[in-house]
């Protein structure tokens, strides 16, 4: 358990910088701006699971060192915050670190609340995505979800890989490393050759949008 | 209860398609982007109800065949785009079927949580709405129920009905299906004439917009 | 307990004040988008900060006078619509006055579920700030606390000397009074002073913003 406490707090300061430099890249963002978003890019996620299971109390609300680990977070990308966005690829791969992670430890959260494997995928993927789906909703953006690389979905391949070992006697630890990552492997294929999930049905072209649902 | 849990099922069902098309309207969303839409549209209003009132399990996290529904909505929405955009009228009896049911079971369920009508039947509506909502917000348009022909007020009409007709003896069968009925014929007759409500009062055009509320 | 009481009913109608107000500011809202606007501009940042806390029954759920107290801000904006326009300063008062009063209540409320005071500080800015946040995000606006006069952090302030009393034995109503003047303070100054919090720190002009986070 200690591993897994300190993997999430590397998961915590790696989404605050994540959230962070996703702030700045809006509008001029003053520091309380960059610290909320940050704030909200990390334990959005884990936040909607619980408030999704009823599990409380939350573990940021519960263990401040999580809080912590986001202002230093913001603090380390105000110091190297141009070399940050020099090492595009470093970050790239510490918000899929965060993602494998957070994705994992959600769906076994989850079981742990009694929940079919099926739902504990989605609430593994809902910890993993939540947490940049409302600083996207935050900046006014569309999600960031709904226009990049395959992200959702290998975080929910990742989860069901997790499930399956487990569900078939293979140990915690080695099915958290292969399915974390598998997610990671997606992740940089789906980036790299820059492959996306297929579009779904179009609406006809001359068809005008009057349905009012 | 066999009967509500399959008319529960199918207003996921309809609200899944309702979400989806909406989805297709914007941009070029991907299966991923689709089905996440038509899932916060059919789920997030019962969600919002149950985080509300503290209501623990959700029905979607007990139950995983809602989830199925909604997939089988998508499926559904597939399959049969073009047939759909063509069917406006169905859709939208469909819809609007599935808000009159799911704002009588959800007045219902806050009752069981022990609140007094009238908040009843603000848990009846927002079960209803809110799902649209987020799909709105999430979807980075004004939400719908601030632009159309009267939507939430019928919702709040049908549970008020509701609620008096059980407050005075009648029923669980005839109450539901009278409430879901006015819910139906305010919404049909609403789109029919385009009535809306009164605009509120409006800002005097030489006002520049200061107040920093 | 008696005044606190009152002191939230009297926040709450202010908010709804303020709600309905910004809500006009954009399009051409109907009464029941008002009505909705100022609902969740009152009752969103105590609901957020109590799905937080895992604290139930919610007050506004559990006693509906604070629903009636929204329905008379909205009668009263209605009414007096174009004096309250012209008295922003009595406008701006009120809502500072609000998030002043807020902020101590949702900080005490905290407390009371045993967090600690860092986490307490935090859920009192949250009760004073998330409800025009909502209100922000449904009328598809960048927030207000990421564009305005120090507002987020004058409410951490004023949470802070309410804990740092608290602690120090300083009796409840004093720390109250003080604290909620401190936050007040702060606002009027940095108003009328036009004082903001410094930017964060800026990407290169040259830099595309290709990261994927």
């Amino acid at each position: 358990m200690q591993t897994q406490y300190w993997l999430e707090l590397a998961g915590t300061f790696f989404f605050a910088i994540s959230g962070a430099i996703a702030a700045t890249e809006k509008s001029r963002p003053d520091w309380f701006g960059v610290t909320f978003i940050g704030f909200i890019t990390s334990i959005g996620g884990g936040s909607i699971r619980d408030m999704l299971l009823g599990a409380y109390p939350m573990s940021w609300v519960a263990d401040e060192t999580r809080v912590y680990m986001i202002i230093a977070g913001i603090a380390f990308t105000a110091l190297f915050f141009n070399l940050l966005r020099k090492l595009r690829r470093t970050l790239f791969l510490f918000d899929s670190l965060g993602i494998a992670l957070f994705t994992i430890l959600g769906t076994e959260k989850a079981l742990a609340y009694h929940v079919s494997p099926f739902i504990a995928a989605i609430m593994g993927m809902f910890s993993a995505i939540m947490g940049g789906v409302l600083r996207d909703v935050l900046t006014n953006e569309v999600p960031v979800i709904f226009r990049k690389e395959i992200y959702a979905t290998a975080c929910l391949a990742g989860a069901s890989l997790y499930l399956l070992l487990r569900y078939n006697g293979i140990g915690r630890e080695f099915s958290m490393l292969s399915s974390a990552a598998l997610i990671l492997i997606i992740r940089v294929i789906a980036v790299k050759y820059r492959l996306s999930l297929p579009h779904f049905r179009q609406p006809i072209a001359t068809t005008k949008g009057e349905y009012q649902g």
